[in-house]
């Protein structure tokens, strides 16, 4: 059983479709398993293969009965209508509200956000919305929820600081399908806009042209991008000393703050790779889609499986994840050791997943 | 005698002529003084005059023989000379060699420096020019210095990341003049730059466009930005200290690679603050009269007054630099405690300044 379970990781995936897998014999952490017979056999199984894709594919199989074209076409829409709004508000006042002590909010959050609902339920009025700012709207029966920042980076939005952006990436059945992030660069006096996007098996573009990540295979070459969240915990704490310790062995660790261009400039192959504690769906939605069909890796901070639903992500352009994983990897297990929750979160409940 | 020489640090130093110090009566440090009477006695004249300006001026009361306009003129025409060296390459592949295991340089460095050497020698023959990549080149005896970086935030450059700039100050007897900082912005599919310009007591401007920096009051609101060097030494892991601790307590601290571009930030209203260890005077030069000319405050990380010879800097918006100084101060007095050199470096032998 152990081996056809690990057979089906280790198999070039990107072009096929899974069998769906009770989730009881799904192994969490491909890294880092517990020590059965099967995840020995695992081991096994996949030094076999050594050219092949140690990590499950986070992408959707298919986009179901809408086909790519016209989903990815409603995804792009709507984040453009999104960055219209915001595109508008760059050189004006911002009116910020707080929903921590750092934690900000804009009107803009709000009417991008407002912006990006009336074009997903103008064409498909059942899916299901998870909005950063509106929470959960539509019918949680549906194979289709959309996972929206309407503007990922506030922060620096209000001050005007490079980069920023709106996300919209869209999971059927629990698993990215299709996914667009408008980036928001420059700044005063040059204000401009980088479009990426991607469907599931069909690759990564920007501005229209294909991208791919980078090829560079040593972490010492590597330029390394992560984010810190709002929640001060032993999470944060932890990639604190991994900022330190990457920063001493790397070309640099940059800390820009917006997840989803961060990621996207993983696929731009602008970076190598990219990690973060404590985000949520619609700051990993779209960006995990992107990074994945440029041809990168995405995995948990503890090397497992990854779903958007999860609770830390590690992307990268895959040559240099394992060795990343040497260090992020040990570190996120002591985090679970010491009780911090890494289980799945804003899952919407009856929502049906392959995950 | 010490309360002549506070005096003429409180006063409104803004368009007023400094007289000529002599260098033995300046007080290196006007935040941690040593503990002398004359020290004692500054608090107190500082305190009488709430509103005027604790930090001394660092950019130079003129430009000397040479109009303004005129030494201006040239500074951007070498900056944009050397910018246009680096867009010819931003696309094309990098061809990198080693400083260090992870300090690069590029042959685009090299060209650059050359193209705006040339620009310099054509207009001022016998002016003393300091470059990154070529060392001191020119007659010591010229009131003239030129401090270039031909291509500041190499790193970034190589992956392609924004953002990295073209540095290009002047100083006339050891104080910056006249300053340039070509920001290139954006990356693949986007590149497009922003010019930062400044001439002592002129202003400074963002493509020909008046700045000044922000007015945010609180630490707690303010967006910070710092950078890491290429030595791993005690003052690398005391800054790794101040980022953890700013990023507790701030909206963020960002991380971006090119020291004029993140001083031109704090220039243009962006970012509350900027501050490094190690920097030599091709990375301050230029940025810290931008920031001065937008009204910000420069001083050194103790607190001290600043020169481009020193081996730290802090910049502000000035409101909160006295609360940033409250936690870097003490950090940097620490390293000095320690035995960590913050000598004066890299000031030609034989070149006469008035710091």
């Amino acid at each position: 059983m152990g081996q056809t379970l690990f057979f089906s990781v280790a198999v070039p995936l990107r072009y096929t479709r899974l069998p769906v897998i009770p989730k009881q014999r799904l192994v969490h952490n491909a890294r880092f398993p517990h020590k059965t017979a099967s995840s020995i056999q695992a081991k096994a199984v996949l030094s076999e293969f050594p050219n092949e894709r140690k990590y499950p594919r986070v992408g959707a199989d298919s986009t179901g009965s809408i086909p790519a074209a016209e989903l990815l076409g409603v995804v792009e829409l709507a984040a453009k209508t999104g960055a219209e709004v915001v595109m508008a508000a760059v050189n004006k006042p911002r009116n910020i509200s707080y929903k921590g002590v750092t934690d900000l909010v804009t009107d803009t959050d709000k009417l991008s956000e407002s912006a990006i609902l009336n074009v997903v339920r103008k064409n498909f009025k059942d899916h299901l919305i998870l909005g950063e700012e509106g929470g959960l709207i539509g019918d949680t029966r549906s194979d289709y929820l959309w996972c929206i920042d309407p503007l990922d980076g506030t922060t620096n939005f209000a001050h005007c600081y490079p980069s920023f952006g709106v996300s919209v990436g869209v999971l059927f059945r629990g698993r990215p399908a299709a996914a667009s992030v408008v980036e928001f660069v420059g700044g005063p006096m040059c204000w401009n806009t980088r479009t990426f996007s991607a469907s599931s098996c069909g690759g990564a573009f920007c501005n229209g042209q294909k991208i791919n990540v980078s090829q560079t295979d040593q972490v010492e070459r590597s330029l390394l991008v992560t984010g810190f969240g709002y929640e001060h915990d032993d999470a944060w704490a932890t990639n604190m000393n991994l900022f330190k310790h990457f920063t001493d062995i790397s070309r640099g660790v940059r800390r820009l703050g917006a997840a989803s261009v961060d990621m996207s400039h993983v696929a731009l192959g602008i970076a190598e790779a990219y990690w973060e504690y404590r985000l949520k769906p619609w700051d990993m939605a779209a960006g995990v889609l992107i990074v994945e069909e440029a041809g990168g890796t995405v995995s948990c901070m503890n090397g497992g499986k990854f779903s958007v639903f999860d609770r830390s992500v590690l992307v990268s352009n895959g040559i240099v994840h394992d060795k990343l994983l040497e260090t992020i990897g040990p570190a996120t297990e002591d985090l679970k050791k010491k009780g911090i929750d890494f289980s799945l979160w804003f899952k919407p409940e009856s929502y049906v997943t392959d995950i």
